[in-house]
């Protein structure tokens, strides 16, 4: 790939960004309806390109959880289809008045809400996030650079090819909606490196992935999604509440950034309810990596600093003894990802330490730290979860996917 | 400088940042009217501190508005002290409950505001600026290290040394306001780097400077003020409006990022206003760099595609006559910075679509573009002019100091 094709892309990326800023909710919702009907009306070519994703990816063994989510079917094109109805449905967040004021001169102050302009998301895997992260996008006024992973590049190609002709029926130019060209790593970077015509960077995927872009990227980027998260249960815990809350955030899908990796129990509640804890976790199959207290225990593995660290991704908890509320959130402050993080308390104080201490995207109290989700938000929808502290934090939705700039209105005002 | 005095220092000031999180506005309140009054008991250390930065200044036949611009003297720091006062009397941001509603489930989700943690101030000459950034990073709860320029590293050193007294007297940690330590340049690329430690970098001054910081910097960057700002005069202009609104924000104060640097009018207006502009700007003193129409007049330099892009932070201004209201736009989006940019139209169509249109972090209508600034639109503090779309976009105060989380609360509530 030469520099002019990537360039050229988001050249014309940019001059789409100018018209779809422009277009009204009707005509955006419009888009949405129209490309969710050509996903169902085009199922078949979208499904015969994803046949050859899927073929090469045996070929090249890849292990079956993978190819798990390379796969789509009717029921996942009717989901994405779904997807992007949802989001026609959500109010338009282009245009609202954040802030607003007269001046003491009579100017007249109005802060309101624009598109980015052009985003980069880079993802792998999952071809559906093609799909609704163009909605999303779309929806907030901003034109899409789709950088998918390889593995998944027939399919993709088939989805904005559907997309994009949908997109144009309805009135807007197609290339609000692009994949990035290439298929080598130096497409990458120089979606990276395109400051000035990419206003903002979305990785979306594994750790290595998400702090390579970080590391590289002269476009602002949000970081998405790494999740260590904890649940301490304190001395004042209801232990039939924390057992329900531990299993939840550890065993409802463990293979998720909102899942429980850690688990901190208050020394004096330990006695009481290390058995239990063990018992249910073990009983759903779960290996603790435990400090000595746990390790007391059979089939407990003794921690080592790394299972504070890592983020498993897996049936497996870090798990250890504090000796206080306190020590509970140095723990945190040491190794949490600033995703989710969970007190199981009654007391009211306890609670408000917990939550004023633990500097963390959301922090729960007595609740799973599964819920941090746009959809069990209530956002509708979600690009992505924020573990960083600038723009965005928490579960993205439409409004986290804009800009503001103020508009001063006068009659010939001088300073 | 060695690795580890950088890491420890910002070690530091997380630590110290904990504590900051936690205090109450009266508490934070109190230090900043600590600190105003030790600027104003310790002037004489400080002034001497300042004599030492000037003479060897002077040595180094450094311009007499740089040496302007380091010279502190009782008027400037009773400015400062002021400034230090204002901000506390400015309401906390810190706390604020941004958004919050009960879940379907019955969860109560609140979406808080909560300080960054560590900011990294990277800045030039002004010693005024070590006082100002303080206040606003410790009202915002944040913890500062602090980078200025070495020509002012003496004054900066007693500024902050008094002001850290005054916090640690108010009963908070000395350690949230601190210098970077070290001179060479390795001092910066550590606090370029220290993702994971530092929070937020701000780069205040040139373009040099803020373009090698967003290059090179792993931490988030809020890239601050540069601009080429316009005034489009359209076909409808009030044409004295339109005279006062150009002078005004070419030549109220050129070495400004408000300040404008370009100028664009109508050709149906241009036959009227162009003897007017010309006549007036020359008069005040400012050299026009115009297109074939403008060097019809005297003294009138031809403009190349360099004076359109160029901050000129001088009595100079480029000039142009467009074919259109899009003609301007589209001027406007190849070379404005995406500071500030004006319309001077009576025509509520002309100003709606260039409103609409022109996606800068100001936009005006019949107004100079030197109102875009923190104290005129009645934000109380500023720490800069944010030209970047991500997280603050315009004049930032305290609210855009801040990051958010959400706190979760149930009653053992799971998924």
């Amino acid at each position: 790939m030469s520099t002019s094709a990537f360039t050229a892309v988001a050249q014309r990326a940019r001059r789409a960004s100018f018209d779809l800023a422009l277009a009204t909710r009707a005509t955006k919702d419009a888009a949405l309806h129209a490309m969710a009907e050509a996903l169902l009306e085009r199922s078949q070519e979208i499904l015969t390109a994803n046949a050859v994703d899927l073929d090469r990816a045996r070929s090249a063994a890849t292990p079956a959880n993978i190819i798990d989510r390379l796969r789509l079917d009717d029921a996942r094109l009717h989901a994405m289809a779904q997807g992007l109805r949802d989001v026609a449905g959500l109010p338009d967040p282009v245009g609202e008045v954040l802030r607003g004021s007269t001046l003491a001169n009579g100017l007249e102050l109005r802060q309101v809400r624009v598109p980015f302009g052009v985003v980069g998301m880079i993802y792998e895997a999952r071809p559906n996030v093609t799909a609704d992260a163009a909605g999303i996008c779309l929806k907030s006024g901003n034109a899409v650079l789709l950088r998918g992973s390889s593995s998944a590049r027939d399919s993709n190609a088939a989805i904005v090819a559907v997309l994009r002709d949908a997109v144009a029926t309805a009135g807007l130019p197609a290339d609000v909606v692009q994949l990035v060209p290439g298929e080598t790593h130096e497409s990458v970077k120089e979606l990276m490196r395109a400051r000035g015509l990419v206003d903002v960077l979305i990785p979306r995927g594994g750790a290595g992935l998400i702090r390579s872009v970080v590391e590289e990227s002269t476009v602002p980027v949000i970081e998405t999604g790494v999740g260590n998260c904890h649940v301490y249960v304190d001395s004042a815990a209801d232990l039939d509440k924390a057992l329900a809350v531990v299993l939840n955030s550890k065993t409802h899908r463990n293979s998720v950034c909102n899942a429980a990796e850690s688990l901190l129990v208050h020394s004096e509640v330990a006695g009481q309810f290390l058995p239990r804890v063990v018992e249910a976790l073990q009983g759903a199959g779960v290996t603790i990596h435990g400090d000595e207290t746990f390790a007391n225990f059979d089939g407990v593995v003794t921690a080592t600093e790394e299972d504070y660290r890592v983020e498993y991704l897996a049936a497996d908890i870090a798990a250890r003894v504090v000796g206080s509320l306190e020590e509970a959130v140095e723990h945190i402050r040491t190794f949490s990802s600033g995703h989710t993080d969970a007190i199981v308390t009654e007391d009211l104080g306890a609670a408000r330490r917990f939550t004023a201490m633990v500097d963390s995207a959301a922090v729960m109290v007595n609740a799973s730290t599964r819920f941090t989700d746009g959809g069990e938000f209530g956002f509708g929808a979600e690009i992505g979860i924020s573990t960083q502290k600038l723009h965005a934090r928490g579960p993205m939705g439409l409004p986290e996917m804009t800009s503001s700039k103020y508009v001063v209105t006068g009659d010939g005002h001088v300073r």
